[in-house]
């Protein structure tokens, strides 16, 4: 069953994807890079998974980003059921 | 079965611990607060669990901290399976 996408799950995907793009990486081998499965990575972009703490910080290091950088701006995600 | 707890888990869980109590917060009240079960703060604070991005954005700001105040200087996560 798919589940509803959290609206700052995806903001979050797309800026990710942005800059992913923008190191002139493959959705692969950024996945690669990080530690994950490249269809997990997919997952993640279009807002379809959240990211741990754990793996968001390797994305930002592996980037070469402030660690703020992907969430600058972003709204108070509404609590929800995220299986947490 | 207890999951082994990963070192950047346990050090974050500590950080929120000390900042949730500075701020004369039970884990109960904080975790009403931030949306989510006392007893799935518990295994965050010890390191059990891991965050997911939205979770951690929920923490820093009830706690009106900067948004990258409870990652600084934590060391690069090795990759491991995290459940992604």
């Amino acid at each position: 069953m798919k589940r509803a996408r959290h609206p700052v799950s995806v903001l979050l995907g797309k800026r990710l994807q942005k800059l992913r793009k923008k190191a002139g990486l493959s959705q692969e081998a950024f996945a690669h890079e990080v530690g994950i499965h490249r269809t997990y990575m997919g997952l993640i972009e279009r807002g379809e998974r959240n990211l741990t703490v754990l793996t968001y910080l390797r994305v930002v290091r592996k980037l070469g980003l402030e660690q703020d950088e992907l969430l600058k701006g972003l709204p108070t995600p509404e609590p929800r059921d995220e299986g947490e």
